[in-house]
C-alpha cells in the first residue's frame, strides 16, 4: 500500500484511502477499483498490484496446500485416512510432492496462456506492450483477481473467441479449487474422483449453463448491452458474463447498463462464489449445493441430505447453513452502513457492490469510484471477510472448544 | 372474492385481479392493497373484508389450537408430556377448556379496545361512524391485518397516545402467538413460564426497543417523515413504526418518504415477523433468536446453541436454519420475477413489497397499486406462502417419510 502511494507508482494523484482500497482489492484478488488502474498507475505501480495479486492468490494456494498437508499429518486419524483415500497417496511425502507438482502445473498453464493471449494482443499493441498485457491479464485471470488495464475491462474483446476462451479457462481452472485439481491430478478417471470433485465439476457445469441462458434471456433485447451485437458476439458475451460472476470479475459488457433482473441473477452467482480452497470468495459452490439438496430433502420430509447417492453428514449440512446465514447477516450489516452513509445511491447498485466484494468478484455497477471514505472502508472489510471468512470459519470449527456446562434441553417453536 | 366483485360491494370500478388481490390480502391478514379500501368499497364491501380478516385470523387461531390439542393427544408420548408440562394441565379436557377460555379472552380484549378507541373516534366522526371505525380497526389490529379505512393509514393520529397505545397493544398481543398467551394464562409467574414464552417476551421487548431507537436515529432529521413533528409526536411515531413492521402493517407516517437505511431495517423486521402460532407471517421471532444464538455459538466454536441456559436441540436449530434458507430462496425467486416484469421500479421498493407480503405485514413504499397483473399474482402467492409456509413446513417435518435407502456418507468441503 505504501509502495502504491510512492510518487513513482502513480501518474495521477492518489489519496491514501484509494491506495489502501486498491491494495486490499488486489491482495484479496477482488478487482474492485476506486480509480482506473490502467490510467492511474505507472508501470511500477501496476507491477506492485500484480505482486499483491500473486501474493493474495498464492497465499490462498499455500494455505490450501497447508490444509492438505496438515490433514494428512496432524489432524485425526479418521481425517488422515479420508485424505489419503482422496489423494490415493500412501505417505505424507507423496502429498508434499503432489502439492509441488501442482504448483508446477499452475505455472505451466499460465505460461501457455500468456503465449496464446500474446497471439491476439501483440498484433494490437506491439511486442513489449502486448506481452506485458498478456502477462498481467493471465495472472489476474488465473488468480481470479479481475483487474484489467483497460478502463472498460474486456469490452474491446467482447466477441473475440481467443480472449474469451483463454481468460475464462484460466479463471474457471483457478476458481474450481485446489482440492479438485489435486483430485483430478491423481485420479484421472470419473469413477475414482471424490464426491467433492464430482459435485464441483457437475454443479459448475450446470450453474454456468443456467447462468448463460438466463443472461441471454434477460439481456438479448437490451440495446445498451448485447442487443446491438451480432449473433456470435451475443453468444460470447452471454457465455463470458454467465461464467464470470462466480468470482472472476472481468466484464466484457457495460455493467452499468444491465437490467435489474440480470443484476439480481448476478448477485446470486456472486454470493455463491467459487470452489472451496480456490482463490475465490462467496459461500462456495458446494455450500450452495448442500443447501439446495438440504432444502429439497426438507421439503420432502426426509432426514438425510443425499447428493449423488451419498449422504452428507449432519455436521456438514449444519456448517453449510451456518456459513450462509452468517454471510447473509454480515452482508446485511454492510448494506445497512452503506445505505446510511450513501442515501442517494440506488439500492440495487449498493447490493451489487457489497455482494461483489463478499464474493471477491470485482464486478461493479459503477459505485466503486463514488464511494465515500466510510463506504470504501466498509467494502474493504467485506472483501477481507469474503476472502478469509468461510475458510477461517471452517478452521474455527475444527478446533471446537468444548463447553464444560451442558445445559438441559429447552423447547422453542420455530414454525 | 366474488362478493367483493358484486356491484353493491364497490363504489369505484374494480378489476377481477384487484378483487382477488384484496381478498387474498384480507384472508392472509396482510393488508397490502392495490386499491384504496376506504374509498373503493361500500359498507357492504368493507364488511366482507372484515369477515375475511376474521376468518383468516381465526383460521390461524383454530389451527393453532388444533395443534395444541393434537400435541396433547396424538403425537408422541414425549411431546404429550412436554405439552402437559407447558400447559400445567392434567388432561385433554383441560386443554380444550383452556382454548375456549382463550377465545373468550380474545373477544373481551377486542370489546374493551373498541370502547377505548371509540372515545377518540366518536368525537371525530360522530357516533355510528366512530363506533364502526373503531370496530374495523380493532379487528384489523388484533388480527394483525393492517387494513385501514383511511387512505393515509393512521397518519392522522401520528401523535395521538390513545390510538397508538390501543392499536399497538392489540397487534402486539395478537402477534406474540397463541402458545405464549396460553402459557401466560396458565403459569402467571415468570419462573413457571416455558422457555418459549420467556424467549418470546424478552426478544419482543429487546427487538422493539432496538427498532424504535434505530428508526428515530435514521429518521429524526428527515423532514418528510418525522423531522418536522414535535418531540412527543416524534416519540409516538418512532414507537409505532418500530413495533409495526413485525407483522401489523399499520403506518402512522408516509412510508414512501422513509430513508433507505430505514427501509432496510424494516425489511429485516418484516422478514423476522411475529411469534410462532400467531396470525403473523415471517420466519418468526423464535426462529430468528435461535439463528442469532446458533451463529454466536458457531463463531465461538461451541457445539450447542444455548438460549437462557437451555440447550436448543439440534433438530430445532436445523429447522430454524432450513426455514430461513427456504424463505430467502423463495423471496429471491419472487424478486427475480418482479424485477423481470417491472424493470423500471426501484429495487428497494420491490424488496420492501415482497418481504412485506412474506411477513404478511402490509407496509408498502407505494408499489402495490402500480403492480402489473403478474406482479399482483406473485405478491398473492408470496402472501399465501408467508401465511402458510413455516407452519406447513413444521408439519411436513412432523410426518417425516423415512427413506428406505440409507446411502453411505460422502464428504464435501464447504468452507
Ligand atoms: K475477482
Ligand atoms: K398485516
Amino acid at each position: 500500500m505504501c509502495l502504491l502511494k510512492l510518487p513513482i507508482a502513480h501518474e495521477k494523484t492518489l489519496s491514501w484511502v484509494d491506495a489502501f482500497f486498491i491494495a486490499t482489492s488486489a491482495a484479496t484478488v477482488t478487482g474492485l477499483a476506486t480509480v482506473d488502474p490502467g490510467s492511474t498507475f505507472t508501470l511500477f505501480g501496476e507491477i506492485v498490484i500484480l505482486f499483491l495479486i500473486q501474493v493474495g492468490g498464492l497465499g490462498v494456494m499455500s494455505f490450501a496446500s497447508l490444509v492438505v498437508i496438515m490433514m494428512g499429518r496432524k489432524i485425526s486419524i479418521k481425517q488422515r485416512v479420508l485424505m489419503q483415500e482422496a489423494l490415493n497417496q500412501p505417505s505424507i511425502g507423496g502429498v508434499i510432492r503432489l502439492v509441488r507438482n501442482l504448483f508446477v502445473f499452475s505455472i505451466s498453464i499460465q505460461i501457455i496462456a500468456i503465449f496464446f493471449l500474446s497471439l491476439r494482443l501483440v498484433p494490437d499493441f506491439g511486442v513489449s506492450k502486448g506481452i506485458y498485457y498478456s502477462i498481467f491479464h493471465v495472472i489476474s485471470a488465473y488468480n481470479n483477481a479481475g483487474f484489467s488495464l483497460w478502463s472498460d475491462g474486456l469490452m474491446g474483446y467482447v466477441g473475440d473467441p481467443m480472449v474469451n476462451i483463454v481468460i475464462s479457462f484460466l479463471f474457471i481452472t483457478g476458481g474450481i479449487g485446489f482440492t479438485v485439481l489435486v483430485d483430478i491430478w491423481v485420479s484421472r478417471s470419473w469413477k475414482k474422483l471424490s464426491l467433492h470433485t464430482r459435485v464441483m465439476l457437475l454443479s459448475t457445469l450446470i450453474l454456468n449453463i443456467v447462468a448463460i441462458l438466463f443472461f441471454y434471456l434477460f439481456e438479448f433485447n437490451n440495446p445498451k448491452t448485447i442487443g446491438m451485437l451480432s449473433g456470435a458476439e451475443q453468444f460470447w458475451a452471454s457465455y463470458f458474463q454467465g461464467v464470470t460472476p462466480r468470482t472472476a470479475g472481468f466484464n466484457s459488457i457495460d455493467m452499468t447498463a444491465i437490467n435489474p433482473d440480470t443484476s439480481l441473477l448476478m448477485i446470486l452467482l456472486m454470493f455463491v462464489g467459487a470452489g472451496s480452497t480456490s482463490t475465490g470468495g462467496g459461500i462456495k459452490l458446494t455450500t450452495f449445493v448442500v443447501i439446495i439438496f438440504t432444502v429439497a430433502a426438507f421439503l420432502k420430509g426426509k432426514d438425510d441430505t443425499v447428493v449423488m447417492k451419498r449422504t452428507i453428514r449432519n455436521a456438514v449440512v449444519y456448517r453449510a447453513l451456518a456459513i450462509t446465514t452468517i454471510s447473509i447477516l454480515f452482508i446485511f450489516a454492510a448494506l445497512l452502513i452503506i445505505t446510511y452513509v450513501q442515501k442517494d445511491t440506488s439500492f440495487m447498485v449498493i447490493v451489487f457492490e457489497v455482494v461483489s466484494a463478499f464474493g471477491t468478484v470485482g464486478l461493479s455497477m459503477g459505485l466503486t469510484p463514488d464511494l465515500t471514505v466510510i463506504g470504501k472502508i466498509v467494502i474493504c472489510v467485506v472483501m477481507v471477510f469474503g476472502k478469509l471468512g468461510p475458510l477461517t470459519l471452517a478452521f474455527s470449527l475444527a478446533k471446537q472448544t468444548k463447553d464444560n456446562i451442558r445445559y438441559p434441553d429447552g423447547e422453542v417453536f420455530t414454525g
